[in-house]
């Protein structure tokens, strides 16, 4: 089980309870975000890229039942034969599977289904977690399938909310998904922006060690990375709003080819969700339509918007790799911006003065000058888990650090999020870098 | 008030509690449907030709809400603004509305704040008939767009009924809409075909007299028809296994040019909802999937399968001249197979034998060989119900006679429907003609 | 052959002299056109609707082969196999075809190979009507057959003509096709528009007699015509100036509402092939870019302009029927303006003042408002050239008349020509009716 | 002129004579290849990502025209304003542009102008030279300007024939471009594959040093190789037909999910070019239609496809780093397969047994797993050839090596082509790689 790396001889140390424990809530976590649904919102599609709510919580439910339970419980039986082929996502070795685009025509089965399925899958995984507690070698197999779960779960729980995000910006009412009981935006400047610089040299990148890490985040190998100099923060809205009065959506030259073309097929003058409103740019988020905070990192932007925003500034994005190692050489004192707990901020947090690189882990996705691409030596494990991350290795692009709504402890430094240069629903921003 | 062509003289005799009692028993169907539904049912659009069933709610809604209640009860309060937004279909002279193809993105207003909208537009319209009872010049204003509304609402109900099969059709459960009892289908061979000759000559089309009717049915005019015969009953589905059998669908001399484009493009190899199961054809139904009735008529198939079967047949379709003159002439001992009365068919009723034109009203829309345009002298009506019809007389087709999910009461001779040859959503199927 | 309704009768009394002659000079029109192009002005293709006039040259080669030479002189053999797959436009009959869309890619065979196989085929043509003068018999079978492809050839002149200039109207350079030494255009008020009364009745519409018409001219039959007045000239381009100024363009409720989805999406302004320069309306043309003249019909509108222009106007399109009427009722003294005998001209001729209505040969084709259908009593013919007319009876509207660029001779009273409402790129214009 | 990196040093060492002489070659090889077509020929554009061989004739010729002559030529006056904007690729520095899917409108300029314009640039390039020969500081600035101008010309001659081949397989007669002498292909089996391995370590990347390269080749920079071994030869078309049979076209798991996704909606099952007739495979080239010889390099795949057949055989593609590394330490002794001087190969010469990597440069360019990004310090130059290669670092993968009509000296081991993964009309193949 090479996707989930948790080393054998870590096994035996793994707490049975702390495992169930965290299944649980991760389970939880997804049922309290539905709640705040009603059952129309939970099965429609918003565009093809997002899933309907129920959706999501029935295909995490059926990646247990298809990796866990019907693999190693040998007396579970399969929910429904139909659950699976609706709610399998892309997995071909799994069998045929309803289209994508399609998933927002499942009005059934039921969201209350849905829940059920939930149900009995969780009791099942809790009845087998605690059978395993006396059986160390299958607690060995399954304890890394079950991790690989509340991970893909936890992944899941940040597409719902960037789903919901997309549905309820497309509707005329504008629904406020929570409230983050934040009355009002501000104007207040940013900090102003430091330059942290790094001296490179040959680095060690990946994942390594004890503690779960997805199999395209290694092997751990050396990379030269050149000097380079990096923003102690994102770029803010207020700069945004900056290049957009510079004429930054109206010049080709700023942009990549590529990009210009999206610019002006989809018409974007500013990012995702922004609209004016009596002169005031406004966003809208998970609490609603609010005027765009000043200070606070840009949100919603696309690779293309990134590069062109880079290339205006005179800078440049970082590399991954230089990311990453900034990343681990930096004191993050200030607790991460995370989903969880209770707490959902709908928008990342105000950029604060400081002489290190702040906030790289939480409240925006930064979007890196890297392609999505295997690292030397990986290879795609065996199975239909094999298909979780390597066939995606193609067109597209990493970002890094997670953003407010990744669920808390889910994100690393080494963690790779990727996505195509065009889309920007997800919790996306940038932080500049630049040559030493 | 040209498109309710109701005369000024009768609106003294129009009684107004019996207006009253129909619009309530029309309201109350609408819902009565729904009822079979759950919200996310009733939220999500199943392609772009149809809406939701709660659209169809609102919609009907705030048809009376903009062409009765605002207008004519000065103390009337728009519900919403936002609704007129949602709900107004294509009206352009009621101002903006919401893209047809993102009718499937409205959660919210939800089912039921759509049900408050529904009570509180049905209580005022009571009231205002009420009130009318004493204001003949008023209600002699009123009425008549009441009834528009009613056979509006009608119309919908009809299309609600068309745009849930679609959905559960796509859907992989295929689930029931309403089961009609009817446990199995049979291959009783039908009733063999009669031709009815009718003599023609210069005839009256059209409708006229006391009674609504839409105002594309007049002016009533004269029309010259030849001597034709007329098949005295529809194509059935035992002939339509015979066409595909004989390699209908694969010949594309039998086809129109445009027709064979639409066969290859789409695929077509029996009509809508069919799918062959354990070697025999099914069709999905508002009852679920059964084996198709042989002896009943043929549904859910295009104009260009129409005219292809009558080509392959030797015969043609009936103008929708001859079929109005024909319908006219007949007597209809049986009753109506529509929807209503607590009754829903989920198909049309299997075919009798006899020596005269029978079915004509109910089972299937009969597809015509008549463009849809305008009769010698039509004028749209002034104002934004001149929309309602008008606009769209341009590349569709005539299809004549009603449906078994057509509201009782609803058809008339001289009533005609229109859809673009390619789309076979509807309850459609054809009666064959043929030269005297 | 029912296609070109020669009797037997008459066949006797043709003179075979006068064929060859008849057919020499309209193969002689086609490479006369040909000669006022560059081999890269006949290989391209401006868009999918035309085609190449490299194409046109051969296609009309291939129908004599195919349907002359091949089935009825025995001795003659296929000029190239290869041939036959390129140049078979949707002959299904007649074997696979070069798709449509592809017809410009044809770089080879040549130009020059192509008029080699003209000059084939013509050879043969002559030397079997020579024969054929001794053989009456066979005479009568071919002789029809040799009409059709004298009127083929004549209707592929007028699409090179056409397709020309929708390839020249889409250069940079704005080529001339043919200078019509016509140096300015003026400003003068078109002649004012008489109304021309009709009284209708029961009317006989189609061709018969003797003398060639196509199959879909037939059956000639009786139809019913309501009394109408006729404008005695076409609309001009001064009053469709008046239309654009008074925002005919923008309002949605003039248009039937698939004519203003398509204004919409292809952002129409004007007719086509006007461009605005120095704020004078400019029209490319096949003699260049010229100022419109103001008391020439328009050219160049769709059927949804056709439609949205008389409803503005307060009038109608007229039904072909109509249209047939009244021009069987009206003395032409004017020479149509049509192509042939060394003349082209580039636009319609200028309107005239009258009383009768004028000019409805030649000059544009008129849009009417009658979907392309089947007489009563049509029946397309047995064999390929079945194929020629009735496949296309499907989502069409008739225009009547002929235009300047049809050539001499080959237009009549009963010409039925068909077109999707959308396209323009004919030399298509319109002339109101009104009720009486 | 970062561009053409010729360093001020030996910018006087360089002989006039001996740039002016390539010059002349270079434009010269350019009317020789298109003297091989017709006019016809010249004119047609194949697909959106071709162009016409006239275009590039034209183009190449702006090219000298608006980056040497009217900037540094004062008495020069531009040959047509038109042609600046008919020719005018994708510079959005030197103004409007005729859209690239409309260069196969252009029938006018003819071929023959675009000779005359040739022949006039031509002219004054060639006093320019002259003159400058007197002027070494001005010579200084304009060497390297023509420098990029042959090199452009260059890409722009393999274009033309990919361009062209792509014409003439779209066509029903499959014409021959220039006949390469070869009667027959053979089925001898390729040369056994050796593994040549290398030891990788911090390795010097990019151009540097005297000679031409493009902006993208540098700056030369370190970079850290992991240990690797090499094919010493590319997949031949023998192992291409093994992995059609065993399936490789048909089995999901074997591609990139984008890759998998092409195939099916583009029906791909081989090579472009590939059909196979009397069950051999066959391959369309520039000397027409013959059997795929056994021995030679696959060519005409895509990313996706090398990309899978490298996962099929249990091997990877090399990045471009490891490529250049192994193709500096390579003694190529043969001479490279590419164009000019008389010489087309219409495919790319047999594989050779051997223990070092052969054939890198010449045959086939070569898919590498590597994303097209800048590298290190890259900065695009100033002015409009900026332009000319930054803008497309997005979503492109590199090739290396160059191929079979690729003209002489025109290729580097550091030189980067890109194209996008689903692109496969130019020469491209694959080498595998493997981690040692």
């Amino acid at each position: 089980m090479q996707l989930a790396k948790v080393q054998e001889a870590q096994v035996e140390s793994v707490d049975v309870t702390a495992l169930a424990q965290r299944l649980k809530e991760s389970r939880a976590l997804s049922t309290e975000l539905a709640s705040h649904l009603t059952e129309e919102d939970m099965v429609v599609q918003a565009m093809d890229d997002a899933s309907p709510a129920k959706w999501h919580l029935a295909h995490t439910t059926w990646f247990y039942e298809s990796f866990v339970l019907q693999p190693y419980l040998a007396r579970y039986k399969q929910f429904s034969d139909d659950f699976s082929y609706c709610f399998n996502s892309y997995y071909v070795s799994k069998g045929a599977r309803h289209p994508r685009p399609h998933r927002g025509l499942l009005t059934r089965p039921s969201a209350q289904e849905v829940l059920n399925y939930r149900a009995h899958v969780d009791a099942h995984l809790v009845e087998m977690l605690d059978t395993l507690a006396q059986h160390p070698e299958e607690y060995a197999v399954v304890a890394p399938l079950v991790e690989v779960g509340i991970n893909h779960e936890q992944q899941h729980q940040e597409l719902m909310l960037t789903d919901i995000l997309a549905l309820f910006a497309r509707q005329p009412l504008q629904p406020v998904f929570k409230s983050d009981g934040k009355s009002t935006s501000s104007n207040t400047a940013p900090a102003p922006l430091s330059w942290v610089p790094f001296r490179g040299g040959v680095c060690e990148i990946g994942h390594a060690g004890p503690g779960f890490s997805y199999d395209n985040e290694g092997p751990r190998h050396h990379v030269l990375i050149h000097p380079f100099k990096l923003a102690h923060r994102c770029v803010t809205n207020s700069e945004w709003i900056t290049f957009i009065e510079d004429g930054g959506y109206e010049d080709p030259l700023a942009w990549l080819a590529e990009g210009w073309d999206v610019v002006q097929r989809k018409q974007w003058t500013a990012p995702e969700y922004w609209e004016k409103k009596d002169d005031v740019w406004h966003q809208m988020t998970l609490s609603g339509l609010h005027p765009v905070e000043h200070a606070a990192p840009v949100c919603h932007v696309s690779y293309y918007e990134a590069d062109a925003f880079a290339r205006w500034a005179g800078k440049r994005l970082p590399t991954e790799f230089e990311w990453e190692h900034a990343s681990t050489q930096t004191t993050h004192d200030n607790e991460p911006n995370t989903l969880g707990h209770g707490r959902l901020r709908s928008s990342p947090a105000k950029a604060i003065q400081a002489e290190t690189a702040t906030q790289m882990i939480g409240d925006v996705w930064e979007w890196t000058s890297s392609a999505y691409q295997a690292y030397p030596g990986y290879q795609a494990p065996e199975g239909a888990l094999g298909e979780y991350n390597g066939k995606f290795m193609c067109s597209q692009y990493v970002l890094r650090g997670g953003s407010c709504v990744t669920p808390a402890g889910h994100v690393r430094h080494t963690y790779r999020n990727f996505f195509y240069p065009s889309q920007r629903w997800q919790f996306m921003g940038l932080r500049l870098a630049d040559n030493a």
